[in-house]
């Protein structure tokens, strides 16, 4: 047995957000991922209620995993919710015996673990765990789990297709730092990326749901026939894109640097997610749906300031290991200042993305 | 559903080692543990080959925990020894299919499982997860876990008896910092909430143990009619005390806050340990037994820096909590002073401490 050290780990490392409890980390400034709870609860608990086949799980405890967790405390949400829902068809079934609930906490080994710990809800009656590993990959025992859940994560891939950063290749992307939809080559990059990540997700799942289990999958996509520039989220990393290009000018950045970094996010619409499903075959699709309008559901966000804080907590980690240190402050500084000026958080000159919300059974 | 934040959490911090994986940390400074580990290493194997009832047990997914992991890599090192043991027996009574594990490391929420997850052993075929909470109440779903593990754990106690922190009590313990063994009302008290503690560890795990399921129990303890304070341990406790004393004669800790500090911590003998399983009958007693020369097994520690290194990373967060910040670099420094003057590692003047192993099924 090999046991891990800083010299053997030359991976890179994987996505995650900002750990801690500071006012720029991710636990405290995840206001946006909280609304896309909140939006799709109602959802959520009807599915759940309608889609479970309590007779056929037949079993006293559940257990719940949550791919993709990050930090909290948006993840206690998700799970409050799904325990709500199970129990409340459990009470309808009328079975005698209370419920026992394992909850599986899943993220990268990086992710803030001690913050996530030390974050949840006080005397909650549930069993808990954190699962350290990328969703792309088998984490849990076959058939070990009743439902899985995954809120705003699968929109990350597993890596930026080579292709993209790659001068000699069609598909480069050196114009941007993500998947606009309009070079058909990149966008074909990305998506390819995309499927084999979905198949790879899908196939894993499928090993780990039981007999009858339920997955339920909100991610962010964008309407049929709209590429991905014209969307609000299209728009901000538009944004992004141009303070490091105004980092290069002032050559506080390599510009070689800028042209090989991309955003490794792919969103798909619901039709290309539901081809890829059905393609895929192990999971049946019971439903799925697409939400528009769901940035006009975030409450209103208290100030800029705040904004930006949101902004970093998901980003600073990304920009720092592909930029280095130095530049990680001038460039939120930078991005905050343009923000100001454009006057954009979600502006009405974009077409708003959709939450796309899936609930998959294992047959 | 209420989200934790700094405000509710008024309960005293249990003790964790030191996190991070410095040259100060635990993960660095553990050798006296793994020695333990490496001495009862046949011992843990011989013990799961022959008390594992595979027919009863009647799966091909092990799920195994450890109670009080603490950091690392200790605890992998364990794992893979009962990993090692439940294959070899799988082999022998000749199941076709492969076994999968599911891992669970369990500690405090304050543990550092940050440090634990991101030092896992590199392709670990294994499936894994952190349980943070106290192994003073229950972790798991019933009938969830098929070998449970304790090393070097069961010796701390969820607390400090309330009585020897008690000026007016008869059992006050305001001229020593541990249970030496010689007080009958000091060792009274911490006997009986050893007791206690071991009570409801053991009700824990019986609800957890799968029918026909083994926990294998290693901690400290003390040959039958010494006390701890004619031990190594004790003198080094002694030791320890005495450095209190000195930053108290120096004006840099008030002598109320030495009187109200006891470590949370019993040495059984393992007649007193078999006694109390035995009256709690939850479990049952597949064998019991006392090493002796624990310390001598010991590999030589490679400098005394090391090894105040060593103490430093298992008992700074204790006097740190108590004590506070200021005096915890200066307390380490005496320490390390009177442990070179009295060229005192773990003496032929003192009796060595015994090292229990239980190993208990559930029936």
């Amino acid at each position: 047995m090999e046991v891990a050290n800083d010299e053997t780990t030359t991976m890179p490392q994987p996505i995650t957000m900002k750990g801690g409890d500071s006012p720029q980390s991710y636990a405290k400034n995840s206001i946006l991922q909280k609304g896309v709870i909140d939006a799709t609860k109602g959802m959520m608990i009807h599915a759940i209620a309608d889609k479970l086949d309590m007779e056929k799980l037949c079993s006293d405890l559940f257990r719940i995993a949550d791919f993709g967790c990050s930090i909290g405390p948006n993840t206690f949400f998700s799970m409050q919710n799904m325990i709500q829902a199970v129990e409340q068809k459990h009470r309808q079934t009328n079975h005698q015996t209370a419920l026992e609930f394992q909850l599986f906490f899943n993220d990268h080994s990086s992710n803030d673990f001690n913050t996530l710990f030390k974050s949840l809800p006080p005397s909650w009656p549930h069993f808990v765990a954190g699962v350290p590993g990328s969703f792309h990959g088998r984490l849990f025992p076959k058939s070990s789990i009743h439902i899985g859940h995954s809120s705003n994560a699968l929109q990350w891939l597993s890596k930026v297709p080579e292709q993209v950063v790659d001068c000699s290749s069609s598909a480069y992307n050196g114009g941007s730092i993500y998947c606009t939809g309009t070079e058909t080559q990149v966008t074909k990059a990305f998506a390819s990326q995309f499927e084999n990540d979905m198949e790879i997700f899908l196939n894993a799942r499928a090993e780990e749901l039981v007999n009858a289990g339920l997955i339920v999958i909100i991610m962010g996509g964008i309407p049929d026939g709209i590429s991905l520039s014209q969307t609000a989220i299209g728009k901000f990393y538009d944004l992004f894109g141009s303070c490091l290009v105004d980092l290069t000018n002032k050559g506080l950045i390599n510009e070689e640097k800028v042209k090989s970094f991309n955003l490794p996010l792919y969103f798909p619409t619901a039709k290309e997610l539901k081809a890829l499903i059905e393609r895929n075959g192990r999971l049946c699709i019971e439903s799925i749906d697409e939400m528009s309008g769901q940035m006009k559901r975030v409450p209103t966000l208290p100030s800029t300031q705040n904004y930006i804080s949101h902004v970093r907590a998901g980003f600073e980690g990304l920009i720092r290991e592909h930029f280095g240190n130095e530049m990680v402050d001038e460039f939120f500084e930078c991005y905050g200042k343009k923000h100001l000026e454009s006057g954009f958080v979600f502006g009405e000159n974009a077409v708003d993305n959709t939450l796309i919300t899936v609930i998959l059974k294992r047959i």
